[in-house]
């Protein structure tokens, strides 16, 4: 069944994951070939500097010139691992315009215009794949929008981003505070020179934004994302969070609303209990849970980064897309049908963990307790600390609006007898 | 986009599985028309009791002509949730001679018949799925099919059976011994009144023939699985595991040789330390671990059985065989084109865990220490307890051929100061 005209592949970008793709496509070859049905050849190789010594990467495939590479009209499949908005944008609709499918590891790009390049990709019939756009290695996109293609999916929280699980594991373990861990991270290559992709939460933003649309088939974009970084969790507020049999972790969180009209998506740090198989994904890790109707609990657990696990992602999409070429179909594209809106932030329902800085006198807790019932936000637990005339109320919640929550904390700060509010994290996983 | 005609679905079988995905054909028909692009219909029921009250269906789809029924001709998917050998593969190859593709769950046939089936299937260009038939809800099948095609996966190592991880997590955490944690297995609806399948592996083995001829793309027959049950496993076996920092845990292992020259797939219980995952897999989850080149390590996590979970992943498999029917292609079938041989057990390579009962006098020590090193098995730790003229040595190895165990235990047995051999277990997952 072996045909043997070879498929074109052009590879955008040549830098940690490009090369990896490369090198096991070429030590690969009679595999992939195999489990493709037809041999798949490097037509070439953009790049920005093409100085730089590329081990096994014949000279003649390297080109500056990614536009005319993607415009050649024989390749079937473009590789996209250049990352960021422009030129990559254009250069995958260009690739549509030009008869190849694409597989793309560019979250950022995804979550910005994934519903347009869906569409373009929809428009020439080609296939638009990327698998390694979230977490990865691990298989996460194709079980959502395959496996779970018969179930409903009401949940999925994951913690999607390897640099900031290392450093807030390295917070939990050594009780280091956040520069402390981030300087390590970053000495150990876990985190880049300026952090603020991972640190602020804009990458895990981008992976929920994917997974949300894909989960609920419905567009979530980016800026329907709520997103809070991880740069303020302190080294205290892992001592509260072990108070509580918790850890701390930064989680995407993709919510059905439980009417089932709605859903919501978020990213930001949250304690989770230490029975929870998320809290256990430890170093640069990742690892998403799934709640579906039928399904029940998923959890899909590897490595969220690095060259080789998320050229593997892009192997498995490679493999997938030259089959689909070879048999003259495409596979699954957007499916946006449910059309869901998406709710702010406000109306998300989730338990929280606060910190009050209050006077230590009679009285202040009953004001305090007061303010949280008139917001309708009830009390699980409170704790009372005095300490030379000073005390804190660390105030665990029931499930309650984020409106509810900062309708509360407003209030709490306007009386008299509250210093100050130290912390506010919320609880979930449970 | 969608067509009108609907796509016809045969269901053989309506117990708990066949039931359940039922109901979700028919209360999620809007959902699964708009994923498929076109609308499915639930053309006919076979059961073999049709007295039997089935909410939700009409009477006029039940049948106990299950042969007639996948004669029909207009049948486009066949969901078999019968399970067994026959009627099951005679259905499943006469619905390919009459047109239609399969989604089954039944892992004894597909371990014991794959190939042939497989050959059918593609004799008439028709799918044949089967997600179902491995860890229930889990994603599993398409993962190592499709998600890590382009990877080279070297290992599979799974809790794959939920009633054996049930009655093992019973013992570990109560302390109960065998018959009691299988009597309350039996009493909560976990283990069958007949538990043989289970206790004895035989379900496990054919998971893990399934999973090593996907993974390393060869054929792997039940016949090839090495199998032993867990009805052996003692309180005293927990208790020195305990004492290891380890669990028991039933695993099914597929394993690439060091040298990639062939292939080995086992089920038996065995010892993993507590800090692995695997560990952790709590009641009747399921959880396989899978270790290839470029993803790394890989961890897929849920529940392994039941009518809903099930269902889920033969809905999963339902709506990708109807698109590959609307889009006139077949998705990919069986893969064995690497036909690597498949060792006996013999050549499995593991660390082991060995308590003999011996006298208590000087020199034993040194005579049990020599019977290893003429097998070439290597002592990590020895513990020495004596008790009344009796002792019990415990020796645990390093890595070494199960046929050289076999040789040392067997020369152990030999020995006038071993009064016999009190327990063997190996120990995985380090």
């Amino acid at each position: 069944m072996m045909r043997t005209r070879p498929l074109k592949v052009a590879l955008l970008g040549c830098g940690v994951v490009g090369s990896e793709v490369a090198r096991i496509m070429t030590t690969h070859a009679d595999d992939l070939a195999a489990r493709i049905g037809a041999p798949v050849e490097l037509a070439g190789v953009a790049v920005r500097r093409p100085s730089k010594v590329r081990e096994g990467i014949p000279a003649e495939l390297v080109t500056t010139d990614a536009t005319a590479l993607v415009k050649r009209g024989d390749i079937d499949v473009v590789v996209e691992v250049i990352g960021g908005i422009e030129p990559a944008r254009t250069l995958i609709t260009t690739a549509f315009e030009h008869g190849a499918s694409v597989v793309s590891a560019n979250k950022a790009l995804l979550a910005q215009d994934g519903a347009a390049l869906h569409a373009a990709a929809g428009e020439h019939d080609k296939d638009l794949y990327y698998e390694a756009a979230v977490a990865g290695a691990i298989p996460l996109i194709r079980p959502l929008r395959e496996s779970l293609a018969g179930d409903k999916i009401n949940r999925v929280m994951g913690i999607v981003n390897g640099t900031t699980n290392y450093i807030l594991d390295k917070m939990d373990s050594t009780g280091a505070g956040y520069q402390e861990a981030l300087d390590e991270a970053t000495a150990l290559g876990y985190a880049e020179a300026d952090p603020t992709a991972d640190v602020e939460a804009f990458d895990a933003a981008a992976k929920a934004a994917i997974l949300a649309g894909i989960a609920f088939h419905t567009r979530v974009r980016l800026d329907d994302v709520y997103r809070e970084g991880m740069t303020e969790v302190t080294a205290a507020d892992f001592a509260s969070a072990k108070e509580m049999g918790c850890t701390i972790k930064l989680l995407a969180i993709c919510e059905r609303a439980a009417d089932g009209g709605s859903v919501t998506a978020r990213v930001h740090p949250a304690m989770i209990p230490l029975s929870h198989p998320l809290a256990n994904v430890r170093g640069a890790y990742n690892a998403v849970f799934v709640e579906s109707d039928a399904a029940g609990q998923l959890m899909f657990y590897g490595p969220g980064a690095g060259g080789a696990p998320t050229a593997s992602a892009v192997l498995g999409d490679l493999v997938a897309v030259c089959r689909n070429k070879l048999s003259g179909a495409t596979g699954p594209g957007e499916s946006a049908y449910a059309a869901l809106p998406v709710s702010p932030m406000g109306d998300v329902v989730t338990r929280y963990h606060i910190s009050l800085d209050v006077a230590d006198k009679p009285g202040v807790l009953a004001q305090v307790a007061t303010v949280f019932a008139e917001h309708g936000v009830s009390i699980d637990t409170v704790r009372q600390q005095g300490k030379d005339g000073e005390a804190s109320l660390v105030v665990v919640t029931h499930r309650a609006s984020d409106a509810s929550l900062n309708g509360t904390v407003e209030a709490l700060r306007g009386l008299d007898t509250v210093r100050g509010v130290a912390s506010i994290m919320r609880v979930e996983g449970e």
